[in-house]
């Protein structure tokens, strides 16, 4: 897969780097994407990446992965131009500036803001309940961390499980895309634990019998 | 413990019944405690179960345990009498009635609301997050599942954790009162995984490494 990655800090430097060392097409990008922090990101993931502008990544990518700060969002979507039946994977949480709950939530959620502001894009709500340490790696011995995915587009919906099994998580359809009300306080959960005393080693794993 | 049980359905049944089995005097309560429903939840509890109306259950306990629907909780917490200096443990989720959302969250909680309530109790968030059939057994093969709690008052939150650990759970302390807008959104996920195809029978393991 082509894969664009908005925003290439912890979150988008470790999935994209993941997914380019598994193979994939990834264009990594930032609003300065010939500084010395994106050269040094795109040499560690390898030959299949590399770095662009937002709208070249975007557009040159079937899957776009939006990784910035809520606050940064909008107007980086709007940067990317026409992403018209493009996957967008929104990993997005609305988090207020000191962590300590969401701008947004119940009533709505980042995500169906996001599909508000692409209509046309194939949004799904991922990768966006556990910290970057988990994406780079998903194993707790014998266990996998569990990834919740939603969206309202099922063949989209199949591409962002299959990404989320490339990473070795255990991908679990949470259901409509408005279930991103409830993954984006799940996101707050982890982040409460992992800066509340847990620390950043922890993960779910979501148990059956 | 002297434990008593506002709203005796499901959950309070499971939880009371389990508690009085491990020694604890379980008071099960609700708007008709002559009831043949009551008497059969008692019988079946053991000798250290009886039922009572919701207000002798709250004055004859040193732990009261929240279970009715929310739309009920505050008349069901008014009818209590003076519970100031006790422990409650607030299970309510302010569920909207399909089940597709809360009533309250982002800014606030139903716990916040619950001490807004009762301003001299000592209110903890627990016992939310997953169905009655996993507080009747939290082992899943070598697994225990996670039973996240939130709270102001440090010995409430003791009390609460030991209440947990007796029931198998692996107790997770997840913060001030206020992570109450985390757990009831990650009650709602519970929730939308077992009617959305999952089953009941799940729940969730925090990984450590």
């Amino acid at each position: 897969m082509r894969i664009g990655i908005i925003g290439s800090g912890n979150v988008g430097g470790t999935l994209g780097s993941r997914w380019a060392q598994a193979g994939h097409e990834v264009a990594f990008s930032s609003r300065e994407p010939q500084s010395e922090k994106m050269k040094q990101l795109v040499a560690k993931a390898g030959a299949t990446a590399r770095a662009a502008t937002p709208n070249v990544a975007a557009q040159t990518s079937d899957v776009i992965v939006l990784t910035t700060p809520w606050t940064a969002a909008k107007e980086a979507i709007e940067s990317l131009g026409d992403i018209s039946g493009k996957v967008v994977i929104d990993v997005l949480n609305p988090l207020l500036p000191d962590l300590s709950g969401l701008q947004l939530g119940t009533t709505t959620s980042a995500a169906e803001q996001v599909a508000a502001w692409v209509p046309r894009a194939r949004v799904v709500k991922c990768f966006n309940t556990v910290g970057f340490n988990i994406m780079a790696d998903p194993a707790f011995g014998a266990d996998k961390a569990v990834m919740f995915y939603c969206g309202d587009d099922a063949p989209a919906k199949k591409t962002v499980k299959q990404l989320a099994e490339e990473l070795g998580f255990d991908p679990v359809d949470a259901g409509p895309l408005r279930r991103a009300r409830v993954l984006e306080p799940f996101a707050l959960l982890w982040i409460s634990l992992a800066f509340g005393g847990q620390g950043r080693e922890i993960a779910f794993k979501l148990l059956h019998r």
